[in-house]
């Protein structure tokens, strides 16, 4: 999995009919910032995710790819190869605490 | 998932037989631009894709890579790892709009 | 899936032997060029496909990776990650030719 | 597979159910060092691996991607895709020891 | 798949109970050298390959990844992502013979 924070959402009316009503999320995957280890920094790239927690913008999450995107109550037949498994209320590296969601 | 505009189609003759009909398109994908944070710009990939949708040149789209790209009715048995499953309307990053189709 | 040039072929006698009698080539996977965006150019990478189509050195092929690999008659069953599903006759990019095989 | 190192952890509250009581830690793949060739260097990049193995802070691991991370006994059901298969003793490239536990 | 060099091993004693007994090797993916194309060289990432072949360091071998790498009789129920499915003897690109066993 990767962390990344929720950026945006997109709106997409002429779809495969599974996808009605589930809601896709823009998110960016961070790393940790190579020199001084004490935060996270994006990768700049650009994930759609499908949400089934009410992730917001802002939020972090954890993001899972690939056939296990199936593997929650939701999503089980639905098309998809991203979704978001949680919402991160903390990470810690090196014994500090790079993020925090208060 | 990513988004990616669609640019162009493959012809292919000598093919695997299950995929005799299916619409082969050319996508690139995008990424926010990672300065001004207000447009999408292309990464400079090339993808195939199949279509099941109607997406024309110049669409923004919806890509499933994987084995999720079996999930929609039309692609079950194919051997393909990557499809359209929806037409982009609309991407909203940090409040703004950074795409809309009209 | 991607579009790939078909550069050579691998030679394994000690190997699965499920493997055995399947022609493996070298094939080099293409992105249009980003400046003029006129030509196919090669990404430098290196992979190795299963071909079932008779694809010779110099065509342009479609590859499908991952467990999609799989889904073709003669591959049902293979250890096996990219696989050749079509022969390229012609690829349009922003209403070019880009590529055409005679 | 790859090699990682264990530094940190990820605490999420809302999560997916399945999820409860999966331990979720931070690890960053080692690559080889290409002048020398004589130790393991970091990739800087950061991924979230789930472990049942009592893996600490520190330990290199090895990490299962993809749908085959849930092939043990305690992640068949969950949806994701990255776990820790085993802690490493001893790496051994061109005949040097480039890495041990103790 | 990907051609790759057995660079090496790895020794892991605490790990999931259905790797036990298995071979686990270092492996570096090469390409095809860009300028002369007369020769294959690394591209220096490191990955770890399950073997049932017997391959040795030094041995150049074709590495599936991903589900498929579970194809094959020995590795059906682990939890892996890449296995060796063929030593290679000899790789021709471009009509040259750039890698040969002997």
């Amino acid at each position: 999995m990767f962390i990344a924070r929720v950026t945006g959402s997109v709106v997409s009316t002429q779809k495969v009919q599974s996808m009605t009503g589930h809601k896709l999320l823009v998110v960016e995957p961070y790393r940790l910032e190579e020199k001084g280890r004490e935060a996270l920094v994006t990768t700049g790239r650009t994930f759609i995710a499908v949400d089934t927690l009410g992730s917001g913008e802002g939020d972090f999450v954890l993001i899972t790819q690939g056939s296990s995107a199936r593997l929650t109550p939701e999503t089980k037949t639905l098309p998809i190869d991203a979704v978001i498994i949680g919402i991160v209320d903390q990470v810690h590296i090196d014994k500090l605490n790079v993020y925090s969601r208060d």
